[in-house]
């Protein structure tokens, strides 16, 4: 029999929406060695990396944890914690991942009321407000950035909405958090998720997330004790109402990220080694000196998109900063387009879903990968290869434009 | 605001049964950098490791792939693919892990029927079989080495049985797989799970999992595709059967992971990288030869114990090779134990569950923990522990016993 080959992972540069490149000492963290999870030293970790995801999520909610899977691990133990049977479920959307939130929330048994925007645009505040006054729902799901459209919704005023309506406010924010402004606690959601391997820069494995009293109490009356640790008195807890998941239930989890310490799973010590670096480094570079940066690459991105004479995807008013989205120009496969970029560059951008498919490319600027040699670098290579496939497009004046940018943020920050 | 500490991970010699050290090759090959999902050199890796899955859980399947999640969602995963609400399921229980099974079972609404057998044996066939006749389930679900009370459960019987009476045996072997034959096609089993954190020797936050057709057929009958995706002809496939979970449902997973590449989630680049290096290294070691490496230390840290005058716990008939549980001496804090072990000499043992708590300490020898060296420090510190808690134990005998052992071992190798 032979050999498995030797691991082979080529340089590449990641312009998609995730996963994107991560920085050398988050690599660095992850290849330090194990320690038992319930050793001091681990559990201190997992303290520290709670008090960070705090930081970063803009929360001072006690609860703030990774759930050890993707980003959908995060939404799906979200959701499967606090929803039942029966439990009307308001998603408002406009893009794929609203679809995926409507997909969990009816296997996991909700009555789901969505109601959806064109692609490319989001709603106005108050036509959820509308709906949430129709449906009456437990609980209000949507997506903060969804890349699939790149736009971006206002959540602010649908927030003060739902705890007005007494409903809960969950938001899948895996597009936006630490790329650009999320305010938990100010904007009153109440679940929030996210993923590591977009503007966190982590590898994907993780989904952190976070939630207040208001979801701790439904985990509290929904809490049941796994068969084996139950000792003396902890007697048939199981009910009803249990969460159907035992993987993704939140009353365990956040046992074991207490100091009781539930042996509920064995945490995955390199994914957590990562995520603790993650979050080191966005606080070291902090928040708002981190949005900045991303506002400036995206604005230098969309120069040089727009000097090639390409066209942009979407509505602008609501465009998400850490994804553009481009029109394919007629006559072209976009998917010719991404090989060349891939072979010849080492660059990936990524195509699109359901609608958009073969209509955008979407070009991510998050996390390690929202550099000026990035987006410089994209800018060349995307041009080379229309003119390669013969697009009548201004040879030269991409990369020119997005200098131009670069130039002015500099002269912006001096004159300040 | 404090900036968050520097991340610090001290060394320590694990010998639990999991998480346990890693090769540094392992650690190395985690730290390489990102590639997109869908980029060649990434699927490149995802078809690699599904073939050494293949041979490392001795399966001729097509579907061996990892779960991104730690051991029990790769369970989870398994059992809410294919129970459906009142479908019964048989469960011999010998341990902890028996309970796991019984609970995720519950969950998923199955009929759980449960037989047990006292911690510290497992059971004979002829009386799983006899289950199997009164209950007639459509699933057989159960441990192979339960590391709860360190023993193993031959399973060869109980997969000819389980064919026969048309039932699906399905196999929690995350603590046996890399460790110890683990005979997935030989042994009839349908479903088997394993985890990384184990003798697979790569960290926590994978699950690797293998089915066959029987498996498959059903996955197929139940299969939905997910909003957002569906396009075109691909209508409203919804059904009253369909998963209840979208994250664990294998009928996804498993066109994720085919040529199709449905976009299901982002795999967790990082983890995958780690497992793939695990899996060369158990294949460039050959399973056979590891398998008697986990013996030859098993039998010198059995031996060292005895000399020690310690008590084993449970049948020896039975005994996991990769798990020694001893009896805490009388008088004695097993955790003060446990605690002078760690912070003293950077050892880690384990300490127990449910009934077993306080009363048995669980030594693991396991994937890259189990050394040699690392066998030979255990038994010196805990002589020396035990000796300094005034324990009348003869002083100097256990490592010369386990040293005894290996000589006999070379000795055996070289006449042979």
């Amino acid at each position: 029999m032979q050999p498995l080959k030797a691991l082979h992972v080529p340089a590449r540069t990641i312009m998609t929406p995730g996963p994107v490149e991560v920085d050398p000492r988050v690599l660095q963290a992850m290849s330090r060695s194990i320690l038992g999870q319930f050793d001091p030293a681990f559990t201190a970790i997992m303290n520290d990396t709670m008090e960070g995801l705090r930081r970063v999520l803009q929360t001072q909610n006690q609860w703030a944890y990774p759930i050890d899977g993707t980003s959908r691990a995060g939404i799906e133990a979200m959701l499967c914690s606090i929803i039942e049977p029966g439990d009307r479920v308001l998603i408002p959307s406009f893009g794929r991942f609203g679809g995926l939130l409507a997909e969990i929330t009816e296997r996991c048994g909700g009555e789901v009321h969505m109601i959806h925007t064109e692609w490319g645009t989001v709603f106005a505040p108050d036509t959820i407000i509308a709906a949430i006054k129709e449906t009456e729902p437990k609980v209000v799901a949507m997506v903060h950035g969804d890349t699939s459209t790149g736009r971006i919704q206002p959540l602010q005023e649908i927030g003060y909405a739902c705890r007005e309506h007494d409903c809960l406010f969950i938001v899948d924010a895996v597009a936006t958090v630490g790329g650009t402004d999320v305010k938990t606690d100010d904007w009153m959601i109440d679940g929030l998720i996210t993923g590591t391997q977009k503007c966190l820069s982590v590898p994907s494995g993780m989904a952190p997330l976070t939630y207040n009293h208001r979801i701790e109490e439904i985990l509290m009356e929904r809490k049941s004790i796994e068969q084996g640790l139950v000792t003396g008195e902890q007697e048939e807890l199981n009910h009803q109402r249990r969460i159907r998941s035992n993987y993704f239930d939140l009353s365990q989890l956040q046992e074991y990220w207490s100091p009781a310490r539930l042996n509920h799973h064995t945490e995955a010590t390199a994914a957590l080694y990562g995520l603790y670096e993650g979050l080191r480094l966005i606080l070291e570079e902090g928040l708002e000196q981190r949005f900045e940066r991303h506002r400036t690459n995206e604005r230098a991105l969309v120069a040089g998109i727009e000097a090639m004479g390409l066209t942009l995807f979407g509505d602008p008013g609501c465009k998400l900063p850490t994804v553009t989205c481009v029109e394919i120009p007629e006559g072209i496969n976009g998917e010719t387009v991404r090989a060349m970029l891939l072979e010849d560059f080492a660059i990936e951008v990524a195509s699109s879903f359901g609608p958009l498919h073969g209509k955008i490319w979407r070009i991510g600027t998050m996390g390690y990968s929202c550099q000026k040699k990035n987006v410089l670098q994209t800018l060349a290579a995307l041009e080379a290869v229309l003119l390669r496939l013969q697009v009548k497009i201004p040879a030269g004046e991409a990369v020119q434009a997005a200098l131009d940018v670069y130039k002015q943020v500099e002269y912006e920050k001096v004159s300040h």
